[in-house]
């Protein structure tokens, strides 16, 4: 189910206007993908895919992602339950990113961190830019320690 | 006034709890950006900062990106008129993608082939994966030959 044909790059009017999937991968195999709530289009993550984890997405209708800190194609939810379910999904121009829109099942939350979005700091811009960002949750989803033990943090220095 | 301090990454939980900008670019010096539209929350592009555009973005509160086609900063909307400015900023949980909300100018389009979003085509998922894209905008919104005129397209097979 997961041998989706991914077309060739033939010429750039057939990848800006045509009606094939054609998408190009960066020099590492992988495109960025950005998936925001279906509900409430606020930003969720930005994830990656290779070639694997994009069919496996499209075909089952879950978001699958490659771990770069794990170089592995992981299930979004599979262990935290937090399943992103695609409600739709969008290649941009040039085929070389994609956009999720999707529904998360239980707690509703996406981040490891235990935040709902992993985008849960503002930066301030204009005259306040170089100040302290500002935390834009209240408080965490779920408790990242009750969820994912001691599982290694995927976040790198 | 692009002189604003970008901390170093010291530990992962200053990074993901901390307060302080400590962004982290890829082996190529650019961090993925995520730009949405602040009224409707659509993604309009996918689009790549080095630690200048980064700067230049939050000092100035307008969108600022490296194009990797040409290698250079580049404010968004200097050729178009579609200058993207800033409402707010965040940054994600380890600090190597940024989503920008912004209000575009005139026509508010944000995509070099004409249309609002890059993201105008749908992807089939779930039984119908492997069928033809959707276009999700029924016309252009501008015609970019006249804007852009002989200008190489950004896009690269």
């Amino acid at each position: 189910m997961t041998d989706i044909q991914l077309h060739p790059r033939r010429s750039v009017a057939e990848v800006e206007e045509g009606a094939t999937l054609a998408p190009k991968f960066g020099a590492d195999g992988l495109m960025p993908c950005v998936t925001t709530d279906a509900a409430t289009g606020e930003v969720l993550m930005l994830g990656w895919m290779n070639a694997e984890a994009l069919r496996l997405t499209l075909t089952t209708g879950e978001a699958h992602y490659f771990s770069r800190t794990h170089r592995a194609v992981w299930h979004k939810g599979a262990t935290s339950g937090l399943i992103q379910r695609v409600i739709e999904a969008r290649i941009d121009d040039d085929q070389d990113a994609l956009w999720l829109r999707v529904e998360v099942a239980g707690a509703g939350a996406s981040c490891h961190v235990g935040y709902g979005s992993c985008f849960y700091r503002a930066v301030p811009t204009g005259p306040a830019a170089g100040g302290p960002l500002r935390f834009t949750e209240a408080a965490k989803t779920f408790d990242p320690r009750a969820v994912y033990g001691d599982a290694p943090n995927p976040t790198i220095l």
